[in-house]
């Protein structure tokens, strides 16, 4: 029987995390990444299904976070507003893990079949926050544009969050992608054409 | 030597679209698809690397298309404007498939897989007009939401395009889906709290 050990996920994706660094990702084995953790592959596998997932699996806490956080919204908010909102209920879950969400940035970055699952994992959170809101009342176009404006804030938000030398916050990157938004889609130089 | 077949690539399509709508997606294989268009399997795998490729050999000429639109816009024009004129371009090109488009819409949304390859195709899409926009000097931030805006509008505009029993053109959803994000984007009940 295996043994319970503290702590044995963070010190297995912390070790992931190391060996990624140095020997490349391609490169890293479960069986590496048990040895520097001073774990065994077996506990390994009770928490990850493989060395991908080291990566994705705070993704899944991530989505529902936000999808709990879009039902709870107050009835009267926007549907833009019910999805950026909570998105910015993420903030403390991110902030504790900006090392984190840098080096991973970098390496979905660097990996085509990371960046492949990065986008499944998107769109389903999108296909969520669209049903969240239909559930709400929002028409379905709306309720997709909303979700979609609000992935596309997240993009660029998160993106300028991670690589800010200032460390300013999530939200504050949000709410600046989102004035940008609003300035691209309201701001048309011929509007008339589109009226 | 395969003989030169006229509309091989057209046979094949129309073969293969009747086969999807009679057997299922899953069940028609390659030789059906040849079979019924009067056709070698030869010949499909001219035209068509796997049945799947029936399905998304016009996006590449889409993506051509529009990314072609995005270089060649007047340099006045915005970014959203930009990326809108540039699928508004393409109205006639999907008004001749129209019956396609739904069929095809209706098959991907069966579909897990089709769905996964649709999900990259779009992403692809996104990445070459933000490349393209930043080409023209847009900030990177702004090339993305721009880029990604105009998909949102695209992916609206789209759906009610091939569901309009009215056969409305595709430019005029388009235009629907603009004027619904600029208010959804625009519109925020709560304003100040982002400002």
């Amino acid at each position: 029987m295996a043994r319970w050990e503290p702590n044995a996920s963070e010190r297995l994706t912390e070790a992931a995390m190391e060996l990624f660094a140095e020997r490349g990702y391609g490169k890293t084995t479960v069986e590496d990444i048990a040895a520097r953790a001073g774990l065994t592959e077996r506990t390994f596998f009770r928490y990850f299904t493989d060395k991908r997932e080291v990566l994705f699996a705070g993704s899944e806490l991530f989505v529902k976070k936000v999808v709990d956080a879009v039902r709870s919204a107050p009835k009267s908010s926007s549907p833009l507003d019910v999805v950026l909102s909570a998105y910015e209920e993420t903030n403390d879950f991110f902030e504790e893990r900006r090392p984190f969400a840098r080096r991973r940035n970098a390496l979905i970055a660097a990996h085509p079949e990371l960046q492949e699952r990065e986008l499944i994992k998107m769109t389903s959170l999108t296909t969520a926050i669209t049903d969240a809101l239909k559930q709400r009342g929002t028409s379905s176009a709306a309720a997709s544009l909303a979700a979609e404006a609000g992935l596309a804030i997240l993009r660029v938000g998160f993106d300028q969050w991670t690589k800010d030398l200032k460390d300013r916050s999530l939200v504050f990157h949000l709410r600046a992608a989102r004035r940008q938004l609003e300035a691209i889609v309201g701001g048309s130089k011929k509007r008339t054409r589109h009226g």
